[in-house]
C-alpha cells in the first residue's frame, strides 16, 4: 500500500540489476569556510521530482535507457575523520567490485580521496578529469594532511601529477598555481586531453564551485568568476567519447542557497553525469 | 545493501503488523494566503532524525513501545480539488477499515473533511477536538463552499455543532464568533470536556497555527497571540484519557521558516499526538 | 490628501483614455513543484518604484510616450480553477474588446490559457510566441488536461501548432521534444519567424524560467542552463517589427528570493514588454 | 473596471467622513543598529488582508464600527532629517486640526517626535504612554540630538518627563536607568497610572521592540526578554478607558524577518490600536 | 589614525590587567544534525555593538565595573578532533593558571569538556551546572566516545555524576532520562542545589538550545518546549552568589538565523553570564 | 597571547610602512530603495579569509607583494549627511596628504562624492572612471542635491563632464541618457580611453550594481542585464596600465544576500582593486 520513495529520480532498479549506482557520501568535517556539504545528497534527491528523467542535450532518458540503483547514503558518526573516509572508500570498493559504475554525491571534497582509491584499485591506469575552482594542491592546510583544500595533492600522490587534468580553477596559492603551470594541468585544449587519455579509464571529479556562485550559490567556498552552466553541459559533452569509470559530484551546500535552486541545479548536473556514465 | 529509509523516525513497521499508520496529504489549493504546506509531510520525515523516538512528556517511545507504519503520500495532481479530497478520504477509509488509527500530515486544512468523512463511517458518535487559531467556520468563502476558512463548517455538517470542542481560537469574523459563543463550542474548562465526551471515540485536527508564530513562524495563515509549545503539550497530557481514533496535523508550511525549526517543532508534534494514539 | 497609489511605475491612465491595460491574475492552483506565483503582481508593483519609467533600450519611457491603465488584480478565490480561469478570460475579454491591447502578470502558466481565448476570439489567424525553460505540451499531466504542463499543448489545439514559435526550452519528456522536433516549432531563426509570421497578430507569452534560475532564483521550477537577461533583451528588441497584439509575463514566485531581485528584475521584464505592445 | 487598492484592511473611507486617519512615516535615517523601517507602512498594508477586521479582543470591527481613511504615506527624499521631520509633523498637525485622531506607522522611533509636536499644539496637558525594550533618554547620541535613542529625551522636554509613562524598557546606560528611576517613569502599576491621568489626553507611542524578537523578529534592535503578544493585549486592555487622541506603531523592519510573519503581527498590533482609538 | 577594534563590546583591557578573560573555541566537527556553530564567536562579536555594556538585572556595567580582555579565538584547523579538543583545553588551562576565570563561546557542547578539564586540574571539587535541552549523556553515539552527544557523560567521568545538576532538559533516550531519574541530576529546586553546592566551585556550561527554538533559532538542534529568555535571566539572578569559576555558552549557529537576532541574544546572554562571573 | 585580528585578508602592515590604505565608509542615508550599504565594510572584512591573498589574474599576492594596512572605518552617527561626508573627506585627504593611495568600502554611492574631493585637491587633472549601472547624474532628487543618485553629477562640476568616462550605466532617465550621448561619457572604446587619459591620474569609482544582480544579489538597487564578474575582471586588466590614484568600491548590501557571497565576491572584487593600485 505504501507509495514511500526516495530515490534520486529514475533510479529506482534493483542493485542486482544495475549498471550504474549513485550513493551519498555526507562528510564535510574538513571544510574550512562553511559546512553543509553533509545535507546535499538527501536535499538533491528531494528535489529531483522537479527535474525530467530525460535530457534533451544527450537524448537519453536516465529511467527508460539505464539500470540505476540508488544506495542511500554510507553512514557513520561525524567528528572521526578517518572512519568516516574508510566507511565511503569500503562502499565505493564494493560497488566497482561488482563491475558497476558509481556516481557519488558529496559531502566535500576530501571524499574524492577514498573514491579514487576505491577505483584505483581496479584501474592500474586511472586518469582523473578534474572540475573545481580551487586548486586543492596544498601538500597541508593548517598542519593538516587530509583536507577538503589538499584533496587533489593526495589524488596526485595515487596517480601522478601527469595524470591529473584540471578545468575551471581560479583560486589557490602562488605556489599552487606555479605547481599546476609546472605540470601543465590546468585548462589545457580539450582535443589535446582527448588525444593523450585516449582509452584510458577516466575518473570525474566534480567540485560544484567551478560554477559561478550565481549559478550555485549553496557552496561551501563561493567563488566569483565561474562558468555557466551551459559551459559545463558543453564540456561534459565535448568529453562523452571517454572511458569514465566513475564519478562524484561534490561540495553542494543546500542550506546556502535559501531559494532550493541550487539543490535543484545539482540534480540536473547529476543527471547530466549520469547520462555520461 | 542500499540502507535507504525515509519514514518519519521509528515509525518503521510494515503496513500488516501496524496499529497506527501515519501518511501525508500534501493538498494546499485553497490556500487563501500563503501556500506551501503541500512540502509538510516530506521536510517533517527529513528532519524528523533530530528529535528522538522517545517523549519524556508521555514517557513513551514510539518505536520501541508502538508499531507504526509510515505509509508514504496521498498521490494526486494539483489543481483538482475534488479529485485530491477524494483519494485522501479513500487512503482514510482503508486504514480506518483494516481496524487502525492513522495520523495524516497536511496539507491544508481542508484536507480534515475528507479525513473525518472517512473516520465519521466507522464511528457513528464521533466527537471533533479541534486545536487552532482560526475558526474555519465561515458558510463559504469567496463563494466557495469547500475552503481552508469553511472547513469546520463542513464538518460541523457532518457531525453536529455540539459535537466539536476548539481550543485556542482567536481569529475569525464577528459572526464566525457569535455561532461559537452561541454553540458553546470555544475554550470550554478541559475537564468539562472530558466529562461530557467520556468515551466517544474523538478526532483529532491540530492546526499548527494554534501556536505562536514565534514558535511555529512556518504556516500559512500566522496569528500572533498564540499558545506556547508548553501549553499544547499540556493539553495533549490532559486529554490522554479519551478514546482518540485517528488525528491529522495541519497547515505547516516549511518555505516560511527558513530556519528549519518549523519542520523540527512539527516533526516533534507529531511524535507526541502518536504517543497519544 | 491621500497620496495613496499603488499601479505599476508609469501606469496611472484612467482606463477609459489608455491604449493598454496591465493587470494580475494571481492564480497558481495547478504550480507542481512550488506554488506563490499568486504574489507576482503585487510584488512586482510594489517594487517598480526601484525602475525607472524610461527604457535605454527601447529609448521609450512609458509613462510620458505611452497611455497605461493598471487595472488591478482579477479577483476569485483559491480551489476553483474553472472559475479563476472563466474570470481571467472575462477580464482580458472585455480589455481585447476594448480595443485596448493588454500585458497580463501571472500567476502560474496556465493562466495563459483563457488569455489566449480571449484574444483569439478576435483575432482570428493569432500566432504565439512562446518563451520559456519547459516545454509545457503533455497531454495530461497525472490524469488532469488543465495544467502548467499541459498549457501550451490546449493553447496548440486552439491555434494550431503551426501557429506556435517556441524559444528557450530545455526541459520535457521525450515525447515533448519529439513532438516540437516534428512540428518544427523550437528555436527557429528570428529572422525566418518573422518573414513567417509577417503582420499577423501575434501573442507573446513569457515564462521568466525561459531566464536562468540565477537571473530569475525566484520562480516555480527553476531550469539551470537558461537565457542570460541580455539575451532577453536582444530577442525583445529583434521582434519589435511585429504586431504583437497582447502578452503575458508568467511563473514568477517572489517568496522564493528572498533578496526581492526577482520581482524587481520581473518588473523591469514588464517594463520591456510594455514597450513593445 | 479597475479594483486596485491598497489600504490598511478595512480603512477605506474617504477621508472628510473618517474620524481616525491612518498614515505612514518611512523614515529610518537614524538607526544606529539596522534601518529598513522605512518598508513598514507598505509591507503591512500589502499582508493586512491576512487578519480579519474584527477585533475578538476588543469585540470591534474597524471596518464596520469605525470611519477609517487610509491617507498613504507621508513623502520625502532619504537623507535630509530635518525636511522628513517636518514633512511628518506637517502631516500629523493636518489631521489633529480636522479634529481627527491618527495612527501613524512608523519609521524609525525618531518620527514619534514631529508627532508629538503636532498633538501638544492642539492638547496642551498631553501625557505620553511610551512602550518600548530602549529607554531612547539620551541627551545626545554620538553628538546627534536628533536620533532614535534621543527621542523620548526630546519629548521630555516638550512634555515634562512627570507625563512620561514608560513600560516593558529593558535596555539602556546606568544614567538613563538612573533618570528613569529617579523620576519614577518605568513600569508603574496601570492602576496608579490610570489615576494619575484621569482624562488627561493621551498619546501612544509603541516601540514594536517592547515584544520580544521571537515575535517580533523584525525590528532594527532587538532585545530579547521582551514582552508576549498576550501580555500587550493585556495592556491595551487595561488602557481602554483613556482618552488616547492619537498613536504610532514605530521600529518594524520587514526586511529581517523573512517570512513576513512580522509584517502580519504588525498589522494585527495596528488593528488593536485602532480599536483603542 | 586606525580604529579598528573587534572585541566583544566592553571586554577592552589588556590581558596582563584583566580578571576575567572572553576567547572563542569555533570547533564544531561532531554536530550531528546542523553545523555552523564555528562561526558563533566572531558573530556574536560583531553584533554585539547592539546590546549596551550595562546589565539593568544585574545593575552591573561589564566595561566600567569590570576588567575584561577579549583573547580572540583558539585556532586550529577542521576535520583534526584530537587536535582542537587540546588547544582548546591548552587555552583555558593558561588562563586559569594565571589566576583569570574565562568565558568560552563555542563551538559546540564537545568543546566543554577540554574545560572543565582544565578547570577541574585547579580546582579539584569542582561542580557543573549544565543548562541545555539534551541530557548529552549518550556512553557513546553511533561507537563515538567524543560528540556532543556525549559530553556530559565524559564530564560525568571527570566530575563524578552527583556533581552534576542539570536544567531545562527535554529530549534524551529513555536510558538517558533513566540516569538522571535514577542520579538526581535533573531540574533539582535551586534552593537545595545552593545548599548542596555551598562555596564550592562551580563550572557552568550553558547550551543555548535550553531556550526554546523561538527566542534562539540559530542553533544545532532546536527543540520545542524550552526556557524563555526571561527564565534564564531569573535562573542567572538565583545563582549569583555561588562562586562560579568560569563559563561557557555553545550551540548558537549563527546561520540559521537569518535576521541576525539569534547572535544579538547571544551576546546579551554573554554579557549576563560574564556580570556574573 | 590573543590572536584578535579582523582587517581585509593580508591587510595588515603598520600605517606608516603601507603604500595603500583600505578603510570603510558605512554611510548609507540617502538610499532611496534600500539601505544596509553600512554593513559592508565589516561584512567583506569578516569573509575575507574565504579568499586568497594570491590573484592568479594579476600575479599579485597582495600580503606578499604589497604594503597595505587596514585603517577601520570612518566613525560617526547616523542621520547627520554633512558631518558623515565631512569625516569621510577628512579621512581620505589625511592618506592622500601621507602620499598614501586609499581603497574605501562604501557604504552607498555618495561617499565617492567627498572622497574626489580630497583627491582632487592634490591631483589637480583628475579623471574619473565610473562603473555602474545608474548614471547618478541626476541634478538633484526629490529636491535634495547631496543623493546616491546625484553624486556623478556633482562629481562632474569638481571635475568637468568631459574627465568622466562611464561604462556599464543601463538605467536612467531620458534626460541622464542625453547628458551622457550629448558629453559622451558612456561605454567608449577601452582603447580610445586610455589614449585620452594617458598618465592623468585616475580615479576609480566601482558601483557593484554593474555586476548583473545574479552575481551580486546585495545591493540597494538591482538592475538586470548587468556585466558579469569576468567581463569585470577583464576590464580591471584592460587599464593596469594607467595611473590609478585611489579608488572606491560602494553599494554592496550584504544583507539581502543571504548566502553571503555577495560579501564574498565583493572582498574579491577589493583585492582586485588593490592589486591594480
Amino acid at each position: 500500500m505504501s507509495n514511500l520513495k526516495y530515490n534520486f529520480i529514475g533510479c529506482d532498479k534493483p542493485y542486482e540489476e544495475s549498471d550504474i549506482v549513485i550513493f551519498g557520501a555526507p562528510y564535510d568535517g574538513t571544510a574550512s569556510f562553511r559546512a553543509g556539504s553533509r545535507f546535499a545528497p538527501d536535499a538533491v534527491r528531494l528535489v529531483s521530482d522537479a527535474i525530467e528523467t530525460y535530457s534533451p542535450y544527450a537524448d537519453v532518458d536516465i529511467e527508460e535507457d539505464f539500470n540505476i540503483c540508488d544506495a542511500g547514503n554510507v553512514e557513520f558518526s561525524f567528528g572521526n575523520r578517518e572512519l568516516a573516509l574508510s566507511e565511503i572508500n569500503k562502499k565505493a570498493y564494493e560497488i566497482i567490485n561488482d563491475d558497476k559504475k558509481f556516481l557519488c554525491i558529496g559531502g566535500e571534497h576530501l571524499v574524492s580521496l577514498p573514491l579514487v582509491q576505491a577505483v584505483k584499485e581496479k584501474y592500474e591506469d586511472l586518469v582523473i578529469i578534474h572540475l573545481d575552482a580551487h586548486a586543492d594542491l596544498r601538500d597541508d592546510y593548517l598542519g593538516e594532511k587530509l583536507s577538503h583544500a589538499t584533496v587533489m595533492r593526495r589524488v596526485s600522490e595515487l596517480v601522478g601529477i601527469e595524470n591529473i587534468f584540471q578545468f575551471g580553477i581560479r583560486s589557490g596559492t602562488r605556489d599552487e598555481f606555479n605547481l599546476m603551470r609546472d605540470a601543465n594541468t590546468l585548462d589545457r585544449e580539450i582535443s589535446s586531453v582527448i588525444s593523450v587519455i585516449e582509452n584510458k579509464p577516466v575518473y570525474l571529479t566534480l567540485d560544484v564551485d567551478i560554477l559561478d556562485p550565481s549559478i550555485m550559490p549553496g557552496t561551501g567556498t563561493p567563488e566569483a568568476g565561474g562558468w555557466t552552466f551551459v559551459r559545463i553541459l558543453n564540456f561534459i559533452n565535448s568529453i562523452r567519447g571517454l572511458n569514465i569509470v566513475s564519478a562524484d559530484v561534490v561540495e553542494i551546500a543546500p542550506d546556502y542557497d535559501l531559494s532550493g535552486n541550487s539543490s535543484v541545479t545539482g540534480a540536473k548536473l547529476c543527471r547530466e553525469v549520469l547520462a555520461l556514465l
